[in-house]
């Protein structure tokens, strides 16, 4: 089935307790790209990049399986480009720098080509782009995914408030649920946030997990116990990836089919922290993923017979 | 199987955003004796109270099934008291006020009637007085579970290293994990602290849910998404009174027991924090438990076909 991803390509700074790195590769677009290339054969992307950008990293776009055909490339302007720094504990992180570039003026132009989507991924972006996007399309996607942040609830809440009304599953960590909700209980967020429009709600924990409300049930999936992790960067980014990806290649936007696709977006957000950026998705042969799933369900699974 | 629990029997005063107690019922052996109950008809105390510890107390754990034998009541002496303040989000805590009394000058004696146990909880106490208990006993027990916390770790390390060496079971939390090991990575620390003596280790993370590790395995029980979570207090020792009572009742220590024993007490733990102190543990159907460990089960089910 057709995706449609929008967001961020740009450039990322990256300081963690193992190391660092100069401008590398980054957005939430790419981690979304990378992540769902790992379900589909093939995705279209809408974004921005200044003259900078160089081919190589399309390329490698390329060859996960992206349409560029709406990666807009702005003559005499600069990519995005966010600098941070994660403290020892790897759970907070402070920007050192950010340059808007290209994404202070970005315009959202969806190629005709793409106007059919079936499933769309609106990554983190100004919620007023978000809603330009689905401006744009021919008709109702059968699935539409919102990722956003705190920044946004802070100084466009209004515009969050009406591209909510237009999405069927919306991605955010708990403080932001909170935020949202004014609830401090994630079950009583979940059930506020639900009344502003999307059907589902995802709450990303990070090293916590994810929980998976509808208006009847809730779903919750570990996040894997892991050695090391070397950079969280993109890690939610490639989570939707994955989640959107495998709903998409399945077919099947059940609250079911939900349930599975968290927990394959947790696996790629698993292997995503394991390398700087985006080098861990790259390459990932199937039979890793598969491993990693397994792995997954048999972190939880046990049998209880009724005592 | 026989259940010895070593630990405090206390009052409490608790503050939280949900409002407040005066001195009520706590105490680390009052909440595992409780929980316990739910699996066992009955189990051993061994613990200390001043004379002004009230009849009635003593009546509610003899109610659930506890022998007493090894209460000392210390005439002319006040019971232990702890008076706590939870912040608006439940997951910190502070101490307002903590009067030893009792547990100041605490020698355990542990009657003859019950050195022969075949479970031991040692419940959160100054290490020194868990490995007296150890020593009186005329056998090693079956399994012995020790829970601690940091301020033992600060202050009596050296007394924590030795009780470590003869413990198959340690309960700790995530932060006190990585303060032991020193080590950030819950997985490091696992492996650092399985070292130390425990042949099996059990991260609690609260709202988070609960690790298990052994040397070769990590199992993860969540924690329910809770509507309201009224009052923390004694969470943990909820958790790990199902946690040794399931393994008595079943009188199997296997690993892919200790799974399901670890969803026991957190389902425990969850009904623990819906009321004030101890009040949700006095009177719980085995129904209602039952319902529980159902809907842990869903929380983290479902069927993923390869694909």
């Amino acid at each position: 089935m057709s995706l449609l991803i929008v967001g961020t390509v740009a450039f990322d700074a990256i300081e963690t307790p193992f190391g660092s790195t100069d401008k590398i590769l980054g957005g939430a677009a790419t981690y979304i790209t990378l992540s769902a290339s790992q379900f589909l054969k093939s995705s279209n992307l809408v974004s921005v990049v200044g003259e900078d950008f160089p081919e190589e990293h399309i390329d490698l776009l390329k060859n996960h399986g992206s349409n560029v055909a709406g990666l807009q490339i702005l003559e005499g302007k600069k990519t995005f480009f966010w600098h941070g720094r994660y403290n020892q504990d790897m759970n907070s992180r402070d920007t050192i720098e950010t340059q808007l570039n290209v994404l202070g003026e970005f315009e959202p132009i969806v190629p005709e080509e793409f106007k059919n989507a079936e499933y769309l991924m609106l990554g983190n972006l100004m919620p007023s782009v978000q809603q330009k996007v689905l401006d744009q399309l021919h008709k109702r996607p059968k699935l539409v995914v919102l990722d956003t942040m705190n920044f946004w609830m802070d100084h466009f809440l209004d515009d969050l408030t009406v591209a909510l009304k237009n999405v069927d599953v919306l991605t955010i960590n708990d403080e932001e649920a909170r935020q949202l909700s004014g609830e401090y209980s994630l079950v009583k967020a979940a059930r506020a946030i639900l009344k502003m429009g999307p059907k589902v709600l995802i709450i990303k924990k990070g090293e916590h997990g994810a929980l998976l409300f509808n208006d009847k049930e809730v779903f919750f999936a570990p996040a894997m116990p892991l050695e090391d992790v070397f950079d969280p960067t993109g890690a939610g980014d490639t989570f939707a990836g994955g989640f959107i990806g495998y709903l998409a290649q399945t077919n099947d936007i059940s609250f079911e089919n939900m349930k599975r696709a968290i927990i394959y977006g947790s696996a790629m957000a698993s292997f995503c922290v394991e390398k700087f950026g985006t080098e861990r998705l790259h390459n990932l042969d199937p039979k890793e993923l598969q491993l990693r799933v397994d792995a997954f369900k048999k972190l939880v699974h046990t049998e209880i017979p009724v005592i």
